[in-house]
Protein backbone atom coordinates (compact mmCIF):
# COMPACT_ATOMS: atom_id res chain seq x y z
CA UNK A 1 0.00 0.00 0.00
CA UNK A 2 1.51 3.13 -1.01
CA UNK A 3 0.33 6.30 1.30
CA UNK A 4 2.77 8.68 -0.20
CA UNK A 5 0.65 10.17 -2.60
CA UNK A 6 -2.44 10.20 -0.97
CA UNK A 7 -3.46 13.87 -0.82
CA UNK A 8 -3.66 16.06 2.22
CA UNK A 9 -7.35 16.79 2.52
CA UNK A 10 -7.72 13.45 2.08
CA UNK A 11 -5.94 12.64 5.20
CA UNK A 12 -7.68 15.22 7.11
CA UNK A 13 -11.05 13.30 6.17
CA UNK A 14 -9.79 10.26 7.68
CA UNK A 15 -10.31 11.03 11.66
CA UNK A 16 -13.50 11.99 11.12
CA UNK A 17 -14.46 8.49 9.19
CA UNK A 18 -12.07 7.25 12.40
CA UNK A 19 -14.54 8.57 15.15
CA UNK A 20 -17.73 8.08 12.86
CA UNK A 21 -17.03 4.14 12.54
CA UNK A 22 -16.09 4.53 16.31
CA UNK A 23 -20.20 5.87 17.30
CA UNK A 24 -21.26 2.96 14.66
CA UNK A 25 -19.53 0.29 16.82
CA UNK A 26 -20.82 2.19 19.98
CA UNK A 27 -24.38 1.54 18.54
CA UNK A 28 -23.75 -1.93 17.91
CA UNK A 29 -23.95 -1.34 13.97
CA UNK A 30 -21.53 -4.14 12.31
CA UNK A 31 -21.62 -3.25 9.11
CA UNK A 32 -22.94 -0.30 6.53
CA UNK A 33 -22.72 0.42 2.92
CA UNK A 34 -20.87 3.63 1.50
CA UNK A 35 -24.40 4.79 0.61
CA UNK A 36 -25.27 4.57 4.39
CA UNK A 37 -22.28 5.65 5.51
CA UNK A 38 -21.75 9.02 3.38
CA UNK A 39 -25.44 9.94 4.24
CA UNK A 40 -24.71 9.22 7.97
CA UNK A 41 -21.81 11.91 7.39
CA UNK A 42 -22.87 14.30 5.44
CA UNK A 43 -20.50 13.69 2.62
CA UNK A 44 -21.48 11.88 -1.13
CA UNK A 45 -21.12 8.34 -1.36
CA UNK A 46 -18.66 8.82 -4.26
CA UNK A 47 -16.10 10.68 -2.36
CA UNK A 48 -16.14 7.80 0.06
CA UNK A 49 -15.75 5.49 -2.01
CA UNK A 50 -12.65 7.90 -3.75
CA UNK A 51 -11.40 8.54 -0.65
CA UNK A 52 -11.38 4.88 0.61
CA UNK A 53 -9.42 3.91 -2.89
CA UNK A 54 -6.57 5.64 -1.91
CA UNK A 55 -5.85 2.65 0.39
CA UNK A 56 -7.59 -0.51 -1.64
CA UNK A 57 -11.02 0.66 -0.99
CA UNK A 58 -11.21 -2.18 2.15
CA UNK A 59 -13.48 -4.19 0.44
CA UNK A 60 -16.57 -5.92 0.11
CA UNK A 61 -19.20 -3.08 -1.17
CA UNK A 62 -21.72 -4.79 -2.42
CA UNK A 63 -22.35 -6.37 1.26
CA UNK A 64 -21.37 -2.57 2.77
CA UNK A 65 -18.29 -2.40 4.71
CA UNK A 66 -17.30 -4.26 7.85
CA UNK A 67 -17.48 -1.61 10.13
CA UNK A 68 -15.02 -2.76 12.83
CA UNK A 69 -12.69 -3.38 10.49
CA UNK A 70 -12.56 -0.83 8.93
CA UNK A 71 -11.85 1.46 11.53
CA UNK A 72 -9.07 -0.91 12.25
CA UNK A 73 -7.22 -0.64 8.93
CA UNK A 74 -7.74 3.45 9.33
CA UNK A 75 -6.73 3.60 12.68
CA UNK A 76 -3.72 1.68 11.18
CA UNK A 77 -3.15 4.36 8.45
CA UNK A 78 -3.20 7.24 11.28
CA UNK A 79 -0.65 5.20 13.21
CA UNK A 80 -2.99 5.04 15.81
CA UNK A 81 -2.63 1.08 16.67
CA UNK A 82 0.95 1.03 17.51
CA UNK A 83 0.04 4.13 20.18
CA UNK A 84 2.16 7.62 20.47
CA UNK A 85 2.87 8.94 23.60
CA UNK A 86 2.45 12.55 24.44
CA UNK A 87 3.41 15.19 26.55
CA UNK A 88 1.48 18.51 27.56
CA UNK A 89 3.38 21.61 27.94
CA UNK A 90 0.97 24.37 29.75
CA UNK A 91 -0.95 23.15 32.70
CA UNK A 92 -3.27 26.15 32.51
CA UNK A 93 -7.10 25.68 31.89
CA UNK A 94 -6.51 24.74 28.52
CA UNK A 95 -3.79 22.36 29.53
CA UNK A 96 -5.85 20.92 32.37
CA UNK A 97 -8.83 20.44 30.06
CA UNK A 98 -6.49 18.18 27.45
CA UNK A 99 -4.78 16.33 30.46
CA UNK A 100 -7.99 15.00 31.28
CA UNK A 101 -9.74 14.36 27.42
CA UNK A 102 -10.96 11.20 27.26
CA UNK A 103 -11.07 10.76 23.53
CA UNK A 104 -6.84 10.82 23.72
CA UNK A 105 -6.69 7.41 25.34
CA UNK A 106 -9.44 5.96 23.35
CA UNK A 107 -7.23 6.85 20.14
CA UNK A 108 -4.08 5.38 21.43
CA UNK A 109 -2.51 8.27 22.73
CA UNK A 110 -0.90 8.18 26.05
CA UNK A 111 0.24 11.00 28.19
CA UNK A 112 3.23 10.47 29.86
CA UNK A 113 3.63 13.99 30.93
CA UNK A 114 2.89 17.21 32.03
CA UNK A 115 5.28 20.61 32.41
CA UNK A 116 4.59 24.16 33.53
CA UNK A 117 6.21 26.72 34.86
CA UNK A 118 4.49 28.15 37.56
CA UNK A 119 5.22 27.01 41.15
CA UNK A 120 1.77 27.00 42.17
CA UNK A 121 1.11 23.97 40.23
CA UNK A 122 4.26 22.14 40.00
CA UNK A 123 3.94 18.64 42.02
CA UNK A 124 0.08 18.95 41.57
CA UNK A 125 -1.37 16.07 40.00
CA UNK A 126 -3.66 16.54 36.72
CA UNK A 127 -5.79 13.30 36.14
CA UNK A 128 -3.00 11.22 37.97
CA UNK A 129 0.00 12.92 36.47
CA UNK A 130 2.38 14.86 38.41
CA UNK A 131 3.21 18.60 37.00
CA UNK A 132 6.74 19.15 36.24
CA UNK A 133 9.04 22.44 35.59
CA UNK A 134 9.67 23.23 32.30
CA UNK A 135 13.47 23.38 33.36
CA UNK A 136 12.99 19.54 34.09
CA UNK A 137 12.27 18.91 29.96
CA UNK A 138 15.24 18.89 28.45
CA UNK A 139 16.42 15.62 30.92
CA UNK A 140 12.84 14.23 31.03
CA UNK A 141 13.06 13.86 26.94
CA UNK A 142 16.88 12.60 26.96
CA UNK A 143 15.83 9.97 28.84
CA UNK A 144 12.61 8.76 26.71
CA UNK A 145 11.03 8.51 23.49
CA UNK A 146 7.85 11.02 23.33
CA UNK A 147 5.78 10.82 19.68
CA UNK A 148 4.17 14.38 20.30
CA UNK A 149 3.97 17.14 22.34
CA UNK A 150 0.92 19.01 23.01
CA UNK A 151 1.36 22.78 23.14
CA UNK A 152 -0.81 24.77 25.93
CA UNK A 153 1.46 27.42 26.71
CA UNK A 154 1.18 31.38 25.59
CA UNK A 155 1.91 32.40 22.43
CA UNK A 156 5.27 34.60 24.08
CA UNK A 157 6.53 31.39 25.06
CA UNK A 158 5.83 28.75 22.44
CA UNK A 159 8.55 28.71 20.43
CA UNK A 160 10.91 28.60 23.14
CA UNK A 161 9.36 25.05 24.40
CA UNK A 162 8.71 23.83 21.05
CA UNK A 163 12.84 24.52 20.09
CA UNK A 164 13.75 22.27 23.56
CA UNK A 165 11.24 19.67 22.76
CA UNK A 166 12.00 19.39 18.88
CA UNK A 167 15.69 19.63 19.85
CA UNK A 168 15.40 16.47 21.72
CA UNK A 169 13.77 14.58 18.80
CA UNK A 170 9.86 15.40 19.72
CA UNK A 171 8.59 14.92 15.85
CA UNK A 172 4.98 16.05 16.44
CA UNK A 173 3.42 19.16 17.61
CA UNK A 174 0.25 20.11 18.07
CA UNK A 175 -0.13 23.46 18.54
CA UNK A 176 -3.18 25.43 20.86
CA UNK A 177 -0.94 28.49 21.03
CA UNK A 178 -1.53 31.31 18.29
CA UNK A 179 1.49 31.83 15.75
CA UNK A 180 3.35 30.03 13.47
CA UNK A 181 6.39 27.98 14.82
CA UNK A 182 9.30 27.73 13.36
CA UNK A 183 10.74 24.07 13.59
CA UNK A 184 13.72 22.04 12.32
CA UNK A 185 12.58 19.91 8.97
CA UNK A 186 11.15 16.64 9.46
CA UNK A 187 9.12 18.09 12.28
CA UNK A 188 5.45 17.99 11.69
CA UNK A 189 3.09 20.94 13.16
CA UNK A 190 -0.84 20.88 13.94
CA UNK A 191 -1.85 24.29 14.51
CA UNK A 192 -5.54 24.16 16.28
CA UNK A 193 -7.44 27.37 15.77
CA UNK A 194 -10.19 27.24 18.48
CA UNK A 195 -11.95 30.69 16.96
CA UNK A 196 -11.91 29.29 12.98
CA UNK A 197 -15.20 27.26 13.93
CA UNK A 198 -16.85 30.48 15.64
CA UNK A 199 -16.26 32.31 12.63
CA UNK A 200 -17.50 29.75 10.32
CA UNK A 201 -20.64 30.01 12.90
CA UNK A 202 -20.93 33.44 12.65
CA UNK A 203 -20.99 33.12 8.34
CA UNK A 204 -23.74 30.32 8.42
CA UNK A 205 -26.14 32.22 11.53
CA UNK A 206 -25.72 35.99 9.10
CA UNK A 207 -26.75 33.84 6.26
CA UNK A 208 -29.47 32.26 8.17
CA UNK A 209 -30.90 36.01 8.99
CA UNK A 210 -30.26 37.57 5.61
CA UNK A 211 -32.31 34.82 3.62
CA UNK B 1 -22.83 40.36 -3.66
CA UNK B 2 -24.51 36.82 -3.76
CA UNK B 3 -22.84 35.03 -1.49
CA UNK B 4 -25.84 32.21 -1.43
CA UNK B 5 -23.75 29.83 -3.74
CA UNK B 6 -20.24 30.13 -2.42
CA UNK B 7 -19.73 26.40 -1.61
CA UNK B 8 -19.17 25.19 2.36
CA UNK B 9 -15.40 24.89 1.40
CA UNK B 10 -14.77 28.50 0.44
CA UNK B 11 -16.61 29.21 3.49
CA UNK B 12 -14.44 27.27 6.04
CA UNK B 13 -11.20 28.88 4.65
CA UNK B 14 -12.22 32.31 5.14
CA UNK B 15 -11.24 32.28 8.39
CA UNK B 16 -7.83 31.00 7.75
CA UNK B 17 -7.72 34.24 5.65
CA UNK B 18 -8.83 36.22 8.53
CA UNK B 19 -6.16 35.28 10.69
CA UNK B 20 -3.69 35.47 8.47
CA UNK B 21 -4.44 39.35 6.95
CA UNK B 22 -4.35 39.89 10.93
CA UNK B 23 -1.00 38.95 11.41
CA UNK B 24 -0.03 40.95 8.67
CA UNK B 25 -1.23 43.74 9.57
CA UNK B 26 0.30 43.47 12.91
CA UNK B 27 3.70 42.91 11.26
CA UNK B 28 2.86 46.54 9.75
CA UNK B 29 2.54 44.60 6.17
CA UNK B 30 -0.17 46.93 4.28
CA UNK B 31 -0.07 45.43 1.05
CA UNK B 32 0.32 41.52 -0.84
CA UNK B 33 0.57 40.31 -4.13
CA UNK B 34 -1.90 36.76 -3.99
CA UNK B 35 1.52 34.93 -4.40
CA UNK B 36 2.57 36.06 -1.33
CA UNK B 37 -0.84 35.53 0.62
CA UNK B 38 -0.11 32.06 -1.08
CA UNK B 39 3.10 31.60 -0.85
CA UNK B 40 2.73 32.43 3.35
CA UNK B 41 -0.02 30.41 3.59
CA UNK B 42 1.06 27.55 1.77
CA UNK B 43 -1.99 27.17 -0.64
CA UNK B 44 -1.78 27.64 -4.53
CA UNK B 45 -2.32 31.17 -5.63
CA UNK B 46 -5.31 30.18 -8.47
CA UNK B 47 -6.87 29.01 -4.97
CA UNK B 48 -6.24 31.80 -3.63
CA UNK B 49 -8.00 34.13 -6.43
CA UNK B 50 -10.54 31.57 -7.04
CA UNK B 51 -11.69 31.81 -3.32
CA UNK B 52 -11.81 35.93 -3.84
CA UNK B 53 -13.18 35.99 -7.11
CA UNK B 54 -16.73 34.57 -5.09
CA UNK B 55 -16.63 37.48 -3.35
CA UNK B 56 -15.79 40.08 -5.96
CA UNK B 57 -12.31 39.33 -5.94
CA UNK B 58 -11.29 42.50 -3.60
CA UNK B 59 -9.95 44.68 -6.59
CA UNK B 60 -6.55 45.65 -7.53
CA UNK B 61 -4.69 42.47 -8.43
CA UNK B 62 -1.96 44.09 -9.80
CA UNK B 63 -0.70 46.01 -7.52
CA UNK B 64 -1.69 43.14 -4.79
CA UNK B 65 -4.26 43.65 -2.00
CA UNK B 66 -4.77 46.27 0.41
CA UNK B 67 -4.31 44.07 3.67
CA UNK B 68 -6.63 45.93 6.10
CA UNK B 69 -9.33 46.63 3.04
CA UNK B 70 -9.03 42.69 2.67
CA UNK B 71 -9.06 41.81 6.52
CA UNK B 72 -12.31 43.92 6.70
CA UNK B 73 -14.24 42.65 3.71
CA UNK B 74 -13.46 39.01 5.14
CA UNK B 75 -14.63 40.04 8.29
CA UNK B 76 -18.27 41.60 7.05
CA UNK B 77 -18.92 38.21 4.79
CA UNK B 78 -18.02 36.32 7.96
CA UNK B 79 -20.64 38.42 9.60
CA UNK B 80 -17.64 39.74 12.55
CA UNK B 81 -18.20 43.42 12.14
CA UNK B 82 -21.50 43.75 13.66
CA UNK B 83 -20.35 41.65 16.92
CA UNK B 84 -22.35 38.27 17.93
CA UNK B 85 -22.81 37.69 21.36
CA UNK B 86 -22.10 34.70 22.95
CA UNK B 87 -22.60 32.35 26.28
CA UNK B 88 -20.57 29.54 27.65
CA UNK B 89 -22.24 26.51 29.10
CA UNK B 90 -20.18 24.78 30.92
CA UNK B 91 -17.67 25.93 33.68
CA UNK B 92 -15.40 23.27 33.95
CA UNK B 93 -11.50 23.35 32.36
CA UNK B 94 -12.25 23.85 28.79
CA UNK B 95 -15.49 26.35 29.42
CA UNK B 96 -12.40 28.11 31.70
CA UNK B 97 -10.25 28.70 29.04
CA UNK B 98 -12.83 29.25 26.46
CA UNK B 99 -13.80 32.33 28.80
CA UNK B 100 -10.33 33.35 28.74
CA UNK B 101 -9.67 33.15 25.00
CA UNK B 102 -8.37 36.62 23.45
CA UNK B 103 -9.12 35.10 20.25
CA UNK B 104 -12.41 35.59 20.90
CA UNK B 105 -13.35 39.40 21.76
CA UNK B 106 -10.20 40.16 19.39
CA UNK B 107 -12.56 39.24 16.07
CA UNK B 108 -16.47 40.47 17.76
CA UNK B 109 -17.62 37.82 19.98
CA UNK B 110 -18.22 39.03 23.08
CA UNK B 111 -19.41 36.84 26.23
CA UNK B 112 -22.49 38.01 27.70
CA UNK B 113 -22.22 35.11 30.63
CA UNK B 114 -21.31 31.32 31.64
CA UNK B 115 -23.04 29.02 32.83
CA UNK B 116 -22.58 25.69 34.86
CA UNK B 117 -24.50 23.11 37.30
CA UNK B 118 -21.87 22.60 39.67
CA UNK B 119 -22.43 24.14 43.11
CA UNK B 120 -18.84 25.17 44.14
CA UNK B 121 -18.44 27.31 40.74
CA UNK B 122 -21.59 29.18 40.97
CA UNK B 123 -21.15 33.07 42.08
CA UNK B 124 -17.45 32.61 41.19
CA UNK B 125 -16.03 34.92 38.33
CA UNK B 126 -14.22 34.15 35.40
CA UNK B 127 -12.60 36.66 33.36
CA UNK B 128 -14.86 39.39 35.16
CA UNK B 129 -18.14 37.09 34.58
CA UNK B 130 -19.66 35.81 37.19
CA UNK B 131 -20.53 31.84 36.79
CA UNK B 132 -25.07 31.56 36.80
CA UNK B 133 -26.78 28.22 37.32
CA UNK B 134 -28.01 26.65 34.75
CA UNK B 135 -31.70 26.47 35.96
CA UNK B 136 -31.39 30.34 34.89
CA UNK B 137 -30.17 29.91 31.38
CA UNK B 138 -33.95 30.57 30.40
CA UNK B 139 -34.79 32.80 32.03
CA UNK B 140 -31.59 34.93 30.80
CA UNK B 141 -32.73 34.41 27.75
CA UNK B 142 -35.83 35.37 27.56
CA UNK B 143 -34.73 39.14 28.29
CA UNK B 144 -31.82 39.26 25.99
CA UNK B 145 -30.86 37.84 22.40
CA UNK B 146 -27.54 35.55 22.08
CA UNK B 147 -26.09 34.90 18.88
CA UNK B 148 -23.90 31.39 19.89
CA UNK B 149 -23.65 29.38 22.54
CA UNK B 150 -20.62 27.42 23.29
CA UNK B 151 -21.17 24.25 24.34
CA UNK B 152 -18.58 22.53 27.12
CA UNK B 153 -20.34 20.25 28.36
CA UNK B 154 -20.05 16.38 29.25
CA UNK B 155 -21.93 14.73 26.54
CA UNK B 156 -25.00 13.50 28.88
CA UNK B 157 -25.96 17.18 29.10
CA UNK B 158 -25.47 18.63 26.03
CA UNK B 159 -28.20 17.76 24.29
CA UNK B 160 -30.72 18.67 27.02
CA UNK B 161 -28.57 22.24 27.22
CA UNK B 162 -28.58 22.75 23.72
CA UNK B 163 -32.15 22.06 23.67
CA UNK B 164 -32.90 25.11 26.09
CA UNK B 165 -30.99 27.40 24.48
CA UNK B 166 -32.25 27.00 20.96
CA UNK B 167 -36.17 26.87 21.98
CA UNK B 168 -34.89 30.35 23.69
CA UNK B 169 -33.43 31.73 20.52
CA UNK B 170 -30.05 30.38 19.75
CA UNK B 171 -29.09 30.02 16.60
CA UNK B 172 -25.50 29.23 16.72
CA UNK B 173 -23.95 26.49 18.55
CA UNK B 174 -20.16 25.78 18.58
CA UNK B 175 -20.19 21.95 20.52
CA UNK B 176 -17.32 20.56 22.33
CA UNK B 177 -19.19 17.73 23.40
CA UNK B 178 -18.61 14.76 21.68
CA UNK B 179 -21.64 13.57 19.97
CA UNK B 180 -24.01 14.51 17.24
CA UNK B 181 -26.40 17.49 18.31
CA UNK B 182 -30.26 16.98 17.42
CA UNK B 183 -31.71 20.39 16.64
CA UNK B 184 -34.46 22.24 15.36
CA UNK B 185 -34.59 23.63 11.23
CA UNK B 186 -32.81 27.01 10.54
CA UNK B 187 -29.97 26.53 14.16
CA UNK B 188 -26.45 25.92 12.86
CA UNK B 189 -24.12 23.69 14.82
CA UNK B 190 -20.24 23.32 14.79
CA UNK B 191 -18.50 20.36 16.56
CA UNK B 192 -15.46 20.64 17.62
CA UNK B 193 -12.65 17.68 17.85
CA UNK B 194 -9.99 18.14 19.31
CA UNK B 195 -8.40 14.67 19.01
CA UNK B 196 -9.14 15.33 14.89
CA UNK B 197 -5.78 17.27 14.32
CA UNK B 198 -3.97 14.55 16.96
CA UNK B 199 -4.54 11.69 14.60
CA UNK B 200 -4.04 13.62 11.09
CA UNK B 201 -0.43 14.75 13.10
CA UNK B 202 -0.04 10.79 14.05
CA UNK B 203 -0.15 10.03 10.45
CA UNK B 204 2.33 12.56 9.28
CA UNK B 205 4.99 11.69 11.90
CA UNK B 206 4.17 7.59 11.05
CA UNK B 207 4.70 8.60 7.35
CA UNK B 208 8.27 10.27 8.29
CA UNK B 209 9.45 7.19 10.44
CA UNK B 210 8.20 4.84 7.74
CA UNK B 211 10.14 7.00 4.23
Amino acid sequence: MDNKKVPDIVITRLPRYYRYLGELLDQDITRISSGELSRRMNVSSSQVRQDFNHFGGFGQQGYGYNVEYLQTEIGKILGLDRGNSAIIIGAGNLGRALACHGGFAKRGFKLVAIFDNNEAVLGTKINGIEVQSVDALEEFLKNRKVDIAILAVPKASVQGVADTAAKCGIKGFLNFSYGELKLPEGTEVENVHISDPLMTLSYKIKKGRDE
